[in-house]
């Protein structure tokens, strides 16, 4: 436990992993672009870093829980970049959800700069974050899973593995998240019909949960829908982001995601009528404005 | 149990239900387009009725089960239909799916000739049926769900009662068929991609279906995708047919449902390259084809 830890990207999602990390006695030095993240940091145990690499520096593993994948990249093998400082030898646990292809040329470029790399993206929110429930879908090489096993073990409940190199942990990601964005929209979409159809969305949402139509999102978004509540679990933005993710990885295979590509029109709508920030749910607000219909009266 | 009960259409569904009101002591007179689906029902006890008019004289009860909204209007009201025999004060269960307005102008024209009407689809597909495990998504006036309601318990498992006049019933059966459809959808587009992407589809099933983005079509179709079986539970066909009901009612209803319009596409799709009869879960194959990958090698 005396292992010590570089720590990039203190935000919704590594605020609390960093924290558990601390209470599980890990040393943890962390850096964000946002210096008030690193101060709450300093302030629950932790060191301070004003870069990068000062947060690498003699690190034996390095954790990157940057927003996209270009911030992955620039924090790793940008100005002041990690890899400047990180040990050889040491492993980078990048929890970013990004293209398997990029996974992979990181992977490659950290190879040649002596480092180990896990492909370890995580699902279950900023909740899971706190609440150290999170699970890692991971790939990557024995060594590097034996580096971050006990950091894992600490920020999170369950730890999936999926194979020996980079690609595919972001591939079974990007598959959770093809998922629920076209869940979330779906029951969007079902709720929405059902109001406007003139039934009782909550006799629907009863019905329909006991079914062969019911879903995990179905479960918990629609009954925040249903009590008119939309602070923000997942926001609309993350799935902006994400299946713009799932269907340029699956441009680059020529692949055809017809269902995801429709999910995400919905997202950018809710995002265009100022949903970006609004829980993921807001989505159902496209149906009740274009639709002329209200959930909750 | 003395209760006379007429039944119209002996096919897939028909046949387990109609055998389940035997099991339980009722007498059915039956009546179905295909003579050899009669002749199944008198072999287990039942009476054969040569037209919808017979199978309905003297009936308390009278249970519709054919494939379309059409066909359910053939039977009562064209030639030989039931209406013409049915004792005043009789109830029509109708377990057909079809758009919630097609339902309530059924309960009308039957209030004018004296009968009452019960907006009653039913999910659970054949295997329901045929181990009376259905559940009856209901809507209709009280006196008419009491002369059901002790078929209704032989033949299923739960009574969802949706409201007291035809509508929300088949609005809410909508709603459930939508959410079928579009997540059979998303497991086959998901599951395909990530073959494609090089993850093995079966740790992306495990890791998937313990999260955020499980559903219960993820759990029940994807395992029989991976042992390669399209052997029929619900029917390619069945969607077809289900999501155009939902599409036609919202267009009624100027409601635009974009995800669902996709989904009818893929089902559709499916449907032209032959897989029509087989399992909903086809739809993986039009991914296999245009994406150049087999899930089960």
């Amino acid at each position: 436990m005396n292992q010590t830890i570089g720590f990039i990207g203190l935000g919704l999602m590594g605020d609390g992993m960093s924290k558990n990390l601390l209470k599980a006695g890990f040393k943890v030095r962390g850096y964000d672009i946002d210096n008030q993240a690193v101060q709450r940091l300093r302030q629950a145990g932790g060191e301070a870093a004003s870069s990068p690499a000062e947060a690498a520096r003699g690190a034996d593993l390095l954790i990157v829980v940057v927003f996209t994948g270009a911030q992955a990249e620039a924090v790793l093998f940008g100005d002041e970049g990690a890899v400047q400082t990180l040990p050889q030898g040491a492993t980078v646990a990048m929890h970013t959800t990004m293209a398997p292809a990029q996974a992979q040329a990181i992977e490659a470029r950290l190879a040649e700069s002596g480092h180990r790399y896990l492909d370890a993206p995580v699902t279950g929110g900023v909740m899971g974050a706190d609440a150290g429930t999170l699970t890692f879908i991971v790939s990557g090489c024995a060594e590097a899973m034996r580096a971050a096993q006990g950091a894992f073990e600490a920020m999170g409940q369950k730890i999936a593995r999926c194979g020996e190199h980079a690609g595919p942990g972001s591939t079974v990601k990007m598959v959770n998240q093809l998922l629920c964005g076209v869940h979330v929209v779906a029951a969007c979409e079902g709720i929405a019909l059902a109001a406007k159809a003139g039934a009782d969305p909550k006799v629907a949402f009863d019905v329909i949960r006991s079914g062969a139509a019911n879903s995990f999102v179905w479960e918990n978004r629609i009954p925040t829908i249903l009590q008119d509540d939309y602070s923000p679990r997942g926001v609309v933005d993350l799935f902006v982001k994400d299946l713009d993710i799932v269907l340029q990885a699956a441009k680059e295979l020529r692949f055809p995601l017809p269902i995801t590509a429709a999910a995400l029109q919905q997202f950018l709508a809710a995002a265009s009528l100022g949903y970006g920030r609004d829980d993921d749910s807001s989505v159902v607000k496209i149906y009740e404005q274009l639709g002329q219909v209200k959930i909750v009266e």
